[in-house]
């Protein structure tokens, strides 16, 4: 098929900021582009050639939209399934594909996946019911503290909770949902992998999430993570063979544990382009969001070696801010060598949103985490 | 002036394929942009805001469309100059200014220009028609050979003559010329500085256009350019005086010629973003596009050091094809590492119209060197 003509159709199901990163490289190569989208203010609808308004979890709206497309992939993980499954069976390329997608969807169901598949994960128990904990931690069965995680729909952090005693639990969802054991960790890590639709495999170098010690929230992430070579190694082998159980296509996000014993714990996986991979836009020879296109598509992969060291910083409204959005000290923080922010055009601020985020690069890996931390310390997210 | 807000427009004239590139980098900063163009189907339609169109020699649809914004810039040089000095003095930010575009419009205006600034070019007498270059001749007031460059609406080698016989005037357009001395060079050099509104002056490294030896068209462009440290020092200087000389803001990509004496001659200048500076896109720390939107916002500048030795390589149609394109073995120069294409969407190819351009990075700019001659051997830009 000749991606390079005005015949082919690629669908993205979502409309947000990924799928807008992901467009300016389909433009790149100059491929026709249909999204879908429930909001019509959706930041992607200036960057595709045809836009189809529409809710990602209806059946007919993306079947629908499936069938008017070659090769469909998402920028999102929550959409009608049972649509995708159909449109494989006629024909349609789907990528990820709905068999992937399920099992994602829903956290109990990914972790028995890794069990099944021999990959390493915490050791966890599958709830149906939140009261189901309660009982379990009663008769013993169960131990504190541990990690509570909701099966399905989590997102950034939502839907997790640290439970050290029993009053922890109130206020939960009280749907299906995990028990992990909480696992001391060292370092949170991350390996992107590509998978073409052609079965060609390239990785990117591990990375390296650095947490706020205060807030529990990812303040950096460092690319290459700065850790021992055979911790990175087996992190990769650990992401490769995630990959491969999924027999997946497009790109794979492995977020993982390195545990106090150097132990790789898979934590969960995003079958898409991943803010754990957003540097690679400056600091890669080819950017995540290119290598998603060319590995849907099953082009050949681009190198996944870094040109310099990266450092990514989101930029998340500020507490006791609500309102229209103004950027502090933006222009202070664009007057540092090798800062590049990317403003996500959101109007309207609120505390902790994803309102944008900022590569920092640098042939010294060192220098631009510290210059990383001046960016964080000036830049601010605000209202009017 | 907050430009991170929707209160700001930002108006392009042109919505060709260095405005599309342009545009991708506003909205990487959420700029609020708008575009005038004549045609319906132009490659910018689909990346801006506000599509509007109009002619833009045309000085009402110039004017008009300058009052509805806040900052103008163009990305082609031919457009309406009147229009263009009223809105300056209505207090419209216009980048280029009228006055710079008015010398660069016409060539003979332009090396007048570097006389009258004590810049070096090369020695040139002015006509006002075609006829008076023959009288010369034949009055032994001017001697063959030398170049005969039409001085309005020249283009990409159009409108520029190596006359060696009085024969080779037949059929050249009547109008104003100029005859220029022809040179023997070594290397056709340029640099782009880029100058911003707030008086920041940065310059990307020297790069080099390689030709092709019989065809006499641009291959490849190379950057840094190989050429002895106290050549590429002198073309920077003559690039920043000239830049200085036109008090100019925004990108200006100056070409040069090293004479056999290593002189540094100024061939022409381009007052935006210029084929010369493609390779920014993978190579540098700022891409040219990002670096003009910077400069014209009055922003602080991006760093315009090289993360890795850059070589592009212009996509042209191939001889003896016409009609709906085909990228030949375009998979095949994506397997190669560090190459990336870009295809700017042209439907219909014909000889020697540029339809693209590839970008090969590497650490070794010998191997890129090498690779991008391996890329112009496979690709063909044919018809179906």
């Amino acid at each position: 098929m000749n991606y390079f003509s005005s015949n082919f159709k690629l669908g993205i199901l979502g409309g947000g900021q990924l799928g807008k990163m992901l467009l300016y490289n389909t433009r790149k190569f100059d491929i026709y582009t249909c999204v879908l989208e429930a909001s019509e203010a959706a930041p992607c609808r200036i960057a595709c050639d045809e836009f189809h308004l529409g809710d990602l979890l209806d059946y007919d709206a993306v079947y629908n939209f499936g069938k008017h497309v070659d090769v469909l992939t998402i920028e999102i993980e929550n959409v009608n399934i049972e649509a995708l499954a159909d449109l494989e069976k006629e024909g349609v390329k789907v990528y990820p594909s709905s068999k992937t997608l399920r099992t994602i969807q829903n956290k109990a169901k990914q972790k028995l996946f890794y069990v099944d598949h021999n990959l390493p994960t915490a050791p966890f128990s599958r709830f149906a019911y939140l009261s189901e904990i309660k009982e379990a931690i009663n008769h013993g069965g169960l131990k504190l503290p541990f990690v509570w995680k909701v099966a399905q729909f989590g997102y950034d952090g939502q839907g997790v909770k640290i439970v050290k005693s029993i009053e922890d639990l109130e206020g939960l969802p009280k749907g299906e949902c995990i028990a992990e054991e909480l696992v001391p960790f060292k370092n949170e890590l991350a390996v992107i992998v590509a998978r073409s639709a052609a079965g060609e495999v390239k990785s990117y170098p591990v990375v390296e999430m650095e947490f706020h010690p205060e807030a529990n929230q990812v303040e950096y992430v460092i690319c290459p993570a700065r850790i021992p070579e055979a911790v990175a190694k087996k992190a990769q082998e650990v992401a490769l063979k995630t990959s491969e159980a999924y027999n997946h296509v497009g790109l794979l996000a492995v977020e993982m544990f390195q545990t106090q014993n150097d132990e790789i714990l898979i934590n969960e996986v995003a079958p898409r382009p991943h803010n754990s991979g957003h540097q690679t836009i400056e600091a890669s020879y080819t950017s995540q969001f290119e290598q998603h296109i060319r590995a849907i598509l099953g082009l050949p992969l681009g190198k996944t070696d870094s040109k310099v060291g990266g450092v990514m910083v989101n930029l998340v409204g500020a507490e006791g801010y609500t309102g229209d959005v103004v950027y502090e000290n933006i222009a202070e923080i664009m007057k540092m060598a090798g800062v590049t922010p990317h403003i996500y055009g959101k109007k309207q601020t609120r505390p902790f949103r994803k309102m944008g985020h900022v590569t920092i690069v640098n042939e010294d890996l060192n220098e631009a985490r510290k210059i990383a931390e001046q960016v964080k310390g000036l830049i601010k997210v605000i209202s009017t």
